[in-house]
């Protein structure tokens, strides 16, 4: 069968060889002669499996003491929920910064789950398309929320916003894993696993532990987040396949170098599709340049005529997953860590091939 | 290799075929050339594949007009709060069937998520070995819940306390899709999927739509039924290989007869072994005969002497999986709708072979 070069937005591609070992463990795990599927969770092949994820996310983000680590379910939707309960006072106010789909529906929540949020910045005025800066997060508030990578958008934080004294909350759903961050500048970071870390149906949450039952709520047992770290992420039965597939990940993230290896190759992969979008005439992309998202890029034509012939290129081509999302239209091409630049070459050859068709040069 | 005659308590064995498929799709799904894991969860092919796992459960368990099927994350435990926050009132009063560790959380949940939570009867006095009969539920009660099968104590609900008048909301994780339901006996049903239904991660709602909304309660987005129904479970990227896995062990559920099957193969499973339990002087059964599981069957040695060869006997079997919870000791053999019979065979001519052992003879 032929390559097929996936930029889905997420679910997204994961690695091949984690795919292998993956399929393999469904039909004999660890060669128990058992599926990974059907073993309890609180068997010592499956706890081996959630201690070595763990343990490999400590690593791999240089994760300082004191910081917890969990496997939970509920996608970053939850997340948007728990970050309300576990760190907004009752009658609180809590600051949002306001980059896109997702950041809204985490400031949705804090809205109509009790106390004032506060949104201290928006690009909602040009679709998007940019980082708000040069904003004050007021003095007081529980704290500060940020969305570091917007999938739909193709936008991402580049300089993160640490201010002394405010709590930093971050949704790195789409961009984890995928560059160097400071883990203690953070009281929380959370993620959904399906875009750098895994399949659907697993979140990671890095939690610094002593913030937490700070606040003068009642949180329900399991948007309590102290329930899961007193417990392993093991209070119920946890997403026993996303987290194994995501232990096959990181395992192999850190086999070939880690966040400083991924970090250069995420960079490199971005730049050549950058560099091709900026050189076509037929080709514009729609984030400001210095805002750009090394994880999902968007672009759209600058003549609607040729658009047929484009579509019918990249499907020759065996690209899929690159229609826009429909709030920006166009093209985004998610090229996330499992991403090989060779699919990217792929792209960017099929559009300098549309230049070609009508006679234009990229410059 | 060896067969493992796997009685985990959850998650638990699955169909082989099941697997066979399940691991297949891991590599090359639908004859993508791309993995269950990482394709949209809005391409067509995952859509079918919810779609498909609805209409089997309508299907297979008969759910009538105006219930909603739903696959949601979070397990039992997130289903004990929404209980509370989707069918009972601020300062509402709410009551509970007490039949093991469970029913208690559950209870527990409403007891600090707000109302008044009241237990109308409990077999705590006997260590859950039996359910409670012969109580009342009181008037004017928010709903009642039930916990259909309890698989740590090995007793199941025989007769549905359905009550005119009073919503029925209950826990089925693991009984669902072992016998026949009516679903119109109930406001809600909630199951997490690694017992009967697929692996761990996605959880199961049956809910009637009109008895939501009905509450004086402001619900968070994620927590709210509502929410769930209105995007087909799709309002965030749903558990989608969990989600796959439960389809392919439904569809093997409708191909082989659907629940009037599985309800009388059941059946004779568990009077298999239970018949061995009774005639083995041996063993005993620490459940209520009226109220044995046929999902989970608990018993214990009558001489704790033999247990070193009776354990070195099962283990030599390839049996797997029978150690009892530590809250009733002894042994536990889940025999939930993949486990074929002759493994339960297996087990039964251990047991035999311990009392030929020792002289013994069953009567």
């Amino acid at each position: 069968m032929s390559k097929v070069h996936n930029f889905s937005a997420g679910p997204s591609i994961l690695n091949q060889e984690v795919l292998k070992k993956a399929s393999e463990a469904v039909v004999n795990f660890n060669n128990l002669n058992l599926s990974i599927l059907e073993i309890s969770h609180r068997s010592k092949d499956f706890v081996a499996v959630m201690d070595n994820a763990v343990a490999l996310v400590k690593e791999i983000l240089n994760v300082p003491e004191g910081y917890s680590v969990l496997f939970l379910q509920g996608g970053a939707s939850t997340g948007f929920l728990n970050t309300v309960l576990n760190y907004g006072n009752k009658n609180g106010s809590a600051a949002y910064l306001n980059t896109g789909a997702w950041s809204k529906k985490a400031f949705k929540e804090a809205d109509i789950s009790h106390g004032e949020a506060i949104i201290v910045a928006s690009s909602e005025d040009k679709n998007f398309n940019y980082i708000p800066k040069g904003y004050t997060v007021p003095d007081g508030v529980d704290y500060f929320h940020i969305t570091t990578n917007n999938t739909i958008f193709g936008t991402q934080i580049k300089d993160i916003p640490v201010q002394e004294n405010t709590l930093l909350i971050a949704d790195m759903s789409s961009d984890i894993f995928s560059r160097k961050i400071n883990v203690s500048d953070y009281a929380l970071i959370y993620a959904g696993a399906q875009k750098n870390l895994g399949p659907a149906g697993t979140t990671l949450y890095i939690v610094k532990d002593d913030l937490l039952g700070q606040t003068n709520r009642t949180i329900p047992t399991m948007l309590d987040l102290r329930t899961h770290i007193g417990k392993g992420s093991m209070f119920n039965t946890p997403p026993v396949y996303p987290i194994y597939v995501s232990m096959l990940t990181l395992e192999w993230l850190k086999a070939n170098g880690g966040i400083e290896w991924i970090e250069r190759v995420n960079q490199e992969k971005a730049a050549l599709l950058y560099s091709e979008i900026d050189a076509n005439p037929l080709f514009e992309g729609t984030a400001e340049k210095e805002d750009r998202s090394d994880m999902n890029v968007t672009f759209v034509l600058t003549n609607d005529d040729v658009k047929e012939d484009f579509d019918k290129m990249w499907n020759e081509a065996g690209i899929s997953g690159i229609n826009g999302h429909r709030d920006v239209g166009g093209y985004r091409a998610s090229i996330y860590n499992a991403m090989p630049i060779e699919s990217i070459q792929v792209l960017v050859d099929t559009m300098k091939q549309l230049a070609n068709k009508y006679d234009l040069v990229n410059e």
